[in-house]
């Protein structure tokens, strides 16, 4: 089936931002085995949504459309749809009463334009925005489909997933089937220089790599005519990797490495707590992202000046005046101090230079010290981030979750 | 003029990387009063690069593509706009030149295939790109402008300021200037209502709202001849817009909520601490994100089991037992404490229900209580967000330095 997306917002065509949603939709329906022959960007202007529709419809079979759901004047995207189809909408009740109890909820009265999102093109099937207050749309007319979706990505992506996904999933008969294996520790040359020669001969699965911020994943990609074979090849060239690649690979697919530590902490019972000082709660805030995590998180503590170091995890007073907030004396005073005060199995603490400000000649930034206190023992890693504060953060974040994991496993 | 943009890429259209030319060209056709009304993507096929040039030619006034100008066989770009335009190319022997002469300074012998890159379409004026083998292509016919770009950044960018912004800069009078005006506190169709008139009356400059998650930007746009009258006309209009919705206006531009509450810190000379049980270092990680927050962020500490409230911030044991951990009463202690304990000027907590499990019929997953502790006095707020477990936490976070905002100004 050949595809075509269309974005509508004029935000877009001035560059204020990028279109991701295109980027997903595109790659999520090349998994699908979905050709993708266009992309679109349009402005939120009547006529125009009308007729980049016109277009889809006439050259594509499946035409999805992003943004201009929303409750305000300017959001065009279905009359733009209605008007290219030549058909009308109606007010769909239950939308309405779904619309105003969200409003309730949040224990806000309902703007009067809100309801401008429950209405619908005529025989549409109603996807259901669990992020939000805009219905998606699927309208399949002369046997050409039409899906309409919200703009922002955190309610597009849960529609897509739910509902599109499924729905063309159900329709294609040769599948393509993926799976993302991630690596930490090593980078994307190093990656793919140990793997020259599954690079070199591949063809069916075919296997493709891709820098994250501070990790590396392979997306490896199989073809068959069921579920089951594609499975298989995937299974098998996965074993390859990690035989080589080793532990360095922490996980697939959407497995994030805060999910991994915190899997691996409940499956050995153990207990963490948290010293973070140049990260500011980075680390915290990604460990208690992942539901469940208040079974083994047991507090953090983001010290960022001296005194609290004394005071909350008591670091002497002489350690800091001598080798300084940034050491690995410091760093290994606050992983044993947190582990105390906090009475857990693992003490992890933190301590480095995020910039812009802040770096000497002697102590660079991106400078970081990370401490790591278990079994009656407490380790020290001294490491240099490169990039501006928020990479110099991030990367620091993923090195110390990284440390624990390997204790762990 | 009408401008377009025509994105040449099957990498684009399998959702491999991100269009950044086309947010890059956008931003700048606009500084340049330019305006873009469709961004399209096509691949590497003759067929359909030569269709979208047509169309493009047909519609707009300047087309611009990008990418396609490889030495190799699915490099089509030029050989679709010279179909479209029922032109021919030549070899243009100084290009050759300038090719044979790149590969020589690198040490390598010219592969035959990139003669190619050295014909140019009949009637051009040639790009210089001097960071890369790919000339640039400028041609105009009959009153339509078409500009052929690299599609590696590297070579883009520097080509189009060299040469393409230099070009049109002269052959336009009027520029085209935005601000982007960032509201909190108020829904997007609340901000409609308020603003109605505005909206329905605009002209130049434009107005056009944006929600974001949790907040809701306003983007306003004036043409003008000059700056100074751009400027002077956003002003006008982000006054009335002031006027109207009064504090939840919170900053300008790109300037974060957490840039604002350091910034509102700094100038009252106030110091901060946080105690966070839901969102779990979210709020501390935002605020340390600011370069210079050290200076009045003392420390926060996540406080998640219910031992650690008791142990670092002396909540009660028995206010946690009458009153339960997500409760007015323990937002209030934890407020309290984390203020004594950390001796700052303002003392902020948030306790609550995240999801996606733990909640009850009496406290639903989205409920929050918020504890602010300053000048001798104890505030407390509840509040119910909806979403999932991420949005919980963010829409909470935005909440809570918006308290902090608020008693600041």
């Amino acid at each position: 089936m050949k595809c075509e997306i269309i974005a509508v917002g004029t935000e877009l065509l001035l560059g204020n931002i990028l279109n991701t949603n295109a980027k997903y939709l595109s790659e999520k329906l090349a998994e699908l085995g979905l050709e993708v022959y266009y992309q679109t960007v349009v402005g939120d202007n009547l006529q125009r949504v009308s007729e980049a529709f016109k277009k889809g419809v006439e050259r594509s079979d499946v035409v999805i459309a992003t943004g201009g759901l929303g409750p305000t004047d300017d959001d065009l995207t279905k009359d733009g749809l209605c008007q290219a189809l030549g058909i009308s909408m109606l007010l769909h009740e239950p939308t309405l009463t779904k619309i105003e109890s969200f409003f309730k909820s949040i224990d806000r009265i309902m703007p009067e334009c809100n309801k401008r999102q429950a209405y619908i093109p005529v025989g549409s099937i109603i996807l259901e925005n669990n992020n939000g207050t805009a219905p998606g749309i699927l309208l399949e007319v002369n046997g050409k489909i039409s899906v309409l979706l919200p703009g922002p990505p955190s309610e597009l992506i849960p529609m897509f997933e739910n509902s599109v996904y499924p729905f063309f999933k159900a329709r294609t008969n040769s599948i393509l089937k993926s799976k993302m294996i991630r690596i930490v520790g090593v980078g994307e040359s190093a990656v793919q220089e140990q793997l020259r020669e599954i690079f070199d001969n591949q063809s069916n699965p075919t296997i493709a790599p891709y820098a994250k911020s501070g990790e590396v994943h392979l997306r490896i990609t199989a073809k068959a005519e069921t579920i089951e074979t594609a499975d298989k090849m995937l299974y098998e060239l996965e074993d390859k990797v990690r035989d080589i690649i080793g532990n360095n690979v922490y996980g697939c697919d959407n497995e994030s490495l805060e999910d991994v530590v915190i899997g691996l902490l409940q499956n050995s019972n153990k207990t963490i707590s948290l010293a973070e000082s140049c990260t500011g709660g980075l680390i915290s805030q990604r460990l208690t992202n992942v539901s469940g995590a208040s079974k083994c998180f047991m507090n953090g503590i983001v010290t960022y000046s001296n005194e609290a170091k004394q005071r909350f995890l008591r670091v002497k007073e002489d350690t800091l005046l001598q080798h300084g907030a940034v050491s690995s004396e410091t760093a290994y005073e606050m992983a044993e101090g947190i582990k105390r005060v906090s009475g857990t199995d693992i003490g992890l603490a933190i301590t480095g230079i995020a910039g812009p400000t802040g770096g000497t000649a002697e102590k660079p930034v991106g400078l970081c010290y990370i401490g790591l206190a278990y079994n009656d023992k407490v380790e020290t890693f001294k490491l240099m981030f490169a990039g501006n504060r928020e990479k110099i953060r991030w990367n620091a974040s993923i090195k110390a979750l990284d440390i624990v994991r390997r204790i762990l496993i």
